[in-house]
């Protein structure tokens, strides 16, 4: 049936790495199965009501442009409010720079389309988000992978990738995706002296830069950049794409994230981003706004905050109480996620298969290396936002007995998994 | 400025045409400006407190669903119904054969990113929609064109066109943007006759297929296509892949809309698509889904059809009224466009800067086409959807000055045009 196809695709799909964890992810979604596996916000603290609230008043109010056609850029007042956001963080854009796309994915998409031809390296960190090396791959990236370790990118192995001459950085200096890593503050000057040194510019990835549940605030490569260049006529960006979105902060299912950039990449990224779907959803956009305007999203962030740092809590402290002592773990102090490293030689992928007959997930660390990386197969990333306090506790709890198994030596047998299928 | 980017585009984006009337429709949005230039469904059809009642459902009943991520290929019920609601035009498929995208532009897009390879041909009709060649332009196509008349694609130029070898097909059977004619039933099976022939598979574009005002409906291509191959086999999808959307029976707002194709190209599509924007907002679909459930559609489609029936009718009729002998059009049966022919020689581009000194707007004829065409200047695409009839008389009427003007060889002082932005 239609092999008609088959022979007519274009040669850049075979850069898809067909992606096994979602297709095993699937099997973690039967009730009885505990998941860190996704990247999921807490359903518990979307703001239900208050989206309700918008929705009536978008429609009331603006009804008929709600749901036209909307510009590519974004809904101005979302842009400018976003941008005022910013720059409390120090970031001096104007609606102008401020592009608004179909969550980050598309921002990682259009970025890749304008900047990758096929065999373009891409520098990453390794591990780095698996949702960017898809986006990259479909361009034919290649990649220069640069090790992390509590510190965030090592920098001191910077130097000697920056040579091999990538077209860009991709980086998530803040909780890390997966590693739950945050740059360190000497680092990032240091990353900015040298991407100026080799003239490559970065693109800073910051979902989760306002989910911080211990220590201070660090400046973003694109504000460090900005002091850098030393430029002080009025406003200007520099070498950094910055990207952030609303899915963590208000809802993922609305699909809303921005693009921060020079007035030139963002006249560019319009029209590729016109040119794939014309314009993010107006009425999603209104909605939004409504939503933000008025000092919510500050109030909510605090709520969303205070909720995911107990959830960090209680992760790490089961872990501390039932692993066993050659596991270690990453502390995030912010974001979604933490990284587990198992002794060498221990294969997470077939711990996937041992925890799932504990039903228990999570996501193997292989799939996040833009490069082959042995390695990564002793990695495991947890998520700690989606799952309640109790739930928690007991996921690792059943993690253990798993991983217990797992450094016997013992695997269970292939039916036990089949059977709960 | 930020100069570090120039030199790192990558090629692809050299093959993005600046879309001029974009920037020249931004200048009609005046309110003294009467535009025919846009494809915008009439906001005054807009099922707004059906929006408004179903947000509400949906956020009572599901919040917790509509606010998080969802999965790629769509919310299933919403698939399932789609499916249901084309096996009306005897499209056979199921739910796992429609995957839902964030407009029909993102679906041209992943098609596009499926299909080309730069350098592949393309054959389209001339003239096209613009938005399938801004979306193919981004992966290098060239095109191999086909004329069209009033009976749509010209089946007898069409032999010597494929010979050519084109990867595929793009056709808009229905009510074709821009020129507003249909596919005689005869051709239709001329023309699957070809492509059968030939191997070429078709990419058949129906946004407007329920939007006829008179005369019968004719089988879609993917209908024909499948008994053409004399399948008896169940269900089988062939060498069509069919596309439409909901922004013109229910908003473009929300930015919903579809691809139906064999089980095997919706797997590679969902690939791309997850990494293009991991998946369509799932409160958008939901939302879509209660709205339309319950017999919605059917009806208000038949208001929508009502409406823009005036609408063509009352831009015919005005036509004919004041347009001059040496100028002809197409006369639509559905959709939401018509054609404009002007005399041989005629630049539209010149005529388009008359009418906007006049206050009335509309698309130049040269941006249509995938190849040079000179004779695209004579054209001009008139939209009869957006406007109320008192405006559409009365946008016709200062059209027609303009028209008789640029036929005595008058132009305007540019002085005019430039005060008026």
């Amino acid at each position: 049936m239609s092999t008609v196809w088959n022979s007519r695709y274009a040669l850049r799909t075979l850069g898809i790495k067909s992606s096994t964890i979602r297709e095993l992810l699937k099997i973690t979604q039967r009730p009885e199965v505990i998941s860190f596996g996704g990247g999921l916000p807490a359903p518990d603290v979307f703001p239900v009501k208050q989206f309700e609230e918008a929705c009536h008043a978008v429609l009331q109010k603006h009804g008929g442009e709600a749901l036209q056609y909307g510009p590519t850029e974004g809904y101005e007042p979302l842009r400018a409010m976003i941008a005022r956001n910013i720059a409390r963080y120090g970031i001096l854009a104007k609606a102008e720079n401020v592009l608004i796309t179909s969550g980050s994915q598309q921002a990682l998409d259009l970025i890749g389309k304008l900047l990758i031809n096929s065999g373009d390296r891409v520098l990453v960190e390794a591990p780095t988000y698996l949702g960017a090396l898809q986006a990259f791959n479909v361009y034919g990236a290649q990649y220069v992978s640069v090790p992390l370790d509590h510190d965030g990118l090592r920098t001191d192995q910077l130097e000697s990738c920056l040579r091999l001459g990538p077209k860009f950085m991709y980086l998530l200096p803040n909780f890390q995706n997966p590693a739950g890593v945050t740059l360190s503050e000497a680092r990032r000057h240091q990353l900015i002296f040298l991407a100026d040194k080799y003239g490559i510019p970065i693109i800073e990835d910051d979902p989760y830069g306002q989910l911080r549940y211990e220590g201070e605030h660090l400046a973003p490569l694109v504000v460090l950049d900005r002091e850098n260049l030393r430029r002080d006529n009025g406003f200007t960006l520099g070498n950094v794409i910055y990207l952030s979105t609303f899915s963590k902060t208000l809802a993922p299912g609305i699909r809303l994230a921005w693009i921060v950039a020079p007035g030139d990449v963002i006249g560019k990224l319009v029209q590729l981003k016109q040119a794939a779907d014309l314009h993010t959803a107006t009425f999603n956009q209104m909605v939004a706004y409504e939503v933000a305007k008025d000092g919510f999203l500050d109030q909510h962030v605090k709520l969303i905050r205070e909720v995911y740092r107990e959830r960090r809590d209680v992760m790490l402290h089961a872990l501390q109480q039932f692993f066993p002592p050659e596991v270690t773990w990453t502390h995030p102090k912010g974001g979604l996620f933490l990284w587990i490293t198992m002794p060498e030689g221990t294969d997470c992928r077939v711990l996937f298969r041992t925890a799932l007959a504990e039903n228990v997930a999570f996501v193997p660390g292989d799939c996040f290396y833009g490069n082959d990386a042995p390695d990564g197969c002793r990695h495991m990333r947890l998520n700690f936002s989606f799952s309640q306090p109790d739930q928690i506790r007991e996921g690792i709890r059943r993690l253990s007995v798993a991983v217990k198994m797992q450094l016997r030596g013992a695997h269970p047998p292939l039916e036990v998994v089949a059977s709960n299928r």
